[in-house]
């Protein structure tokens, strides 16, 4: 039988967050019920809260950084038991039958996948995601969290991790390249940790030098202030994969013009605007400028075991629910270092 | 000593091109006087000649799709000997120093190649084109045509065959690979040619169906309208590589729409205005939208190779010289199939 579970509520878009109930379904033949340990704040959730986005549907209980213990299964389900830690990432499922689902890659899905909330799953019923105590998915949308990461500092690996590792492993981060990490923030932090364990030689470029201890830290090796004209000057034609997370509107020649012959830019930030560049930026040097989201399944659960083999999570601020909207506020101030992430135990 | 060769001169912007001489040069120790037979006309060498880029210093001998016969050589020549038949395409040197030239990739010398025609020689003289009888070039930055391929069919491929072999090679066109042409001009049949014969199946965008028949001779499968919006719903996430010829203004998303997931939409014309598309048409399927400049010398070889052991070469129509001015009138209007080509007897 259902089950209701404690939340955080978007009721609107002008109101703060607040405490609330949603119901979750008896975990069907393939599901399994989650018990939430703790849930990131990932930008994406703020959008939807404050309706920045179309087409967002109050109540909404937003989140998909999930990280948990699985308490109960469906009768068929075979890859997870009772105890097992777990993490839900962006989508909670897809047509399983297009071309991308079959290969592995669901958040292409041609029918559209499901969101972990402001979506309507396969039930008819809006999802609802992880500011709350519990969620019941299909096991094959669940990826197992390695022994070797906490489940605090594995929560943000199920958006921001996978939305960097995806483009890192795509675009062949590894010895020997260059990659330039734009935007030292909750996914740019990952992209330095990933990108530096890879092998690759690692630069963050950011606004400031705040971060650049942090960032040094964390394995980069080079750190530029963009709002130094000579950085542009100093990396012309450096690198060989630039991965924008920044989703303030940029000037794209000044970007693609750090890339060497047969570089690429990837945006995984989403602008407001649309961008627009010079052809001859991409001619002159044989450059691309590109796009990524997320990852599939298969890939979330490799990074996840790259992490866990490596030793290291997202760098973590745990708050009470409680903290929510204030942590809002700090989020846009670029004020966290480097991802909050939601105690489940006080909502 | 150096010697006057006949040629075809563009005086100034807006006076159609006229008998002329050009004086070349003794070749140097390494370097080879060409007899040229044959060169094709490039819609570069009409903005040129015509000023429409800025930088044009007349007087100015245009044409970098340059088929001959080897006359003379210097003292260190070891590639080539009188008699060979040899080609030039659109630069003559490069650093020979830089990453790229040393990667043989000259046509992205950093320092800039040296371009066959409206650019400065080593020698410190203004270079000049393939309209004209010979021209001295540097054995290293000169191709070797194949006998399987008549020197009027090759000399297109001097620009525009390389420019269409190495994206189609660079983006791996081949068996199991959708690849879509836009435009059926002198890169866009070479563009189905080659990308028929490396085995990938062939489709033509262009603005309307007049040049259906020609592209499924040369090896196209398919063939769309680009002003029939059902073009777009049929073919949406369909290829995997779009090279887009036309230098006119396009809607980019509409054409990225076209691509699936981890397709590429390769520029290789430069459209007069900047290009822009939304984030999410990149983002979205994980497409990227890059540019392609020419090839190099080891490339253009390899090209002209493979394009004699298909025992194919450009489409041409040939012209006297006498007939320049009017050609240049028909490029315009798009009234060619598929190049013309200039008799270097008729200067």
């Amino acid at each position: 039988m259902p089950t209701l579970a404690k939340a955080y509520v978007a009721t609107s878009a002008t109101s703060p967050l607040q405490p609330g109930v949603v119901e979750r379904r008896e975990p069907g033949e393939s599901e399994v019920r989650i018990a939430i340990k703790f849930t990131g704040i990932c930008h994406s959730d703020i959008h939807t809260a404050r309706g920045d986005w179309a087409g967002v549907k109050y109540p909404v209980v937003v989140g998909h950084e999930i990280a948990g213990v699985v308490e109960a299964v469906g009768a068929k389900v075979t890859r997870y038991a009772v105890g097992d830690r777990v993490g839900v990432g962006c989508f909670v499922d897809s047509c399983r039958e297009c071309a991308n689902c079959l290969a592995g890659e669901e958040q292409y899905c041609l029918a559209g996948s499901i969101s972990t909330y402001n979506s309507v799953g396969r039930d008819g019923l809006p999802t609802a995601g992880g500011y709350s105590t519990g969620i019941v998915v299909d096991e094959n949308y669940v990826v197992r969290i390695p022994d070797g990461v906490s489940l605090e500092a594995a929560a943000p690996l199920l958006c921001a991790g996978i939305t960097m590792y995806s483009p890192l492993r795509n675009w062949g981060a590894g010895p020997g390249k260059r990659v330039a990490i734009i935007g030292m923030g909750g996914l740019g932090h990952m992209g330095v940790k990933i990108a530096a364990a890879l092998g690759a030689e690692v630069t963050v470029l950011s606004q400031s030098l705040k971060k650049q201890e942090d960032a040094l830290r964390l394995g980069a090796e080079g750190y530029y202030a963009t709002s130094d004209p000579a950085t542009f000057e100093v990396l012309r034609d450096y690198f060989d994969l630039v991965i924008n997370t920044v989703s303030a509107d940029i000037d794209v020649d000044q970007y693609l013009s750090l890339l060497a012959v047969d570089g690429t830019m990837v945006l995984v930030g989403l602008p407001s605007k649309p961008l627009t560049q010079r052809a001859w930026s991409l001619i002159g040097s044989r450059r691309s400028l590109a796009g990524s989201k997320m990852g599939g399944i298969r890939q979330t659960q490799e990074m996840l075991n790259f992490c866990a083999a490596h030793g290291f999570g997202a760098e973590v601020e745990v708050i009470p629910a409680s903290k929510i909207n204030d942590a809002y506020e700090r989020v846009m101030a670029s004020d966290v270092r480097y991802r909050f992430v939601i105690d489940a135990a006080t909502f």
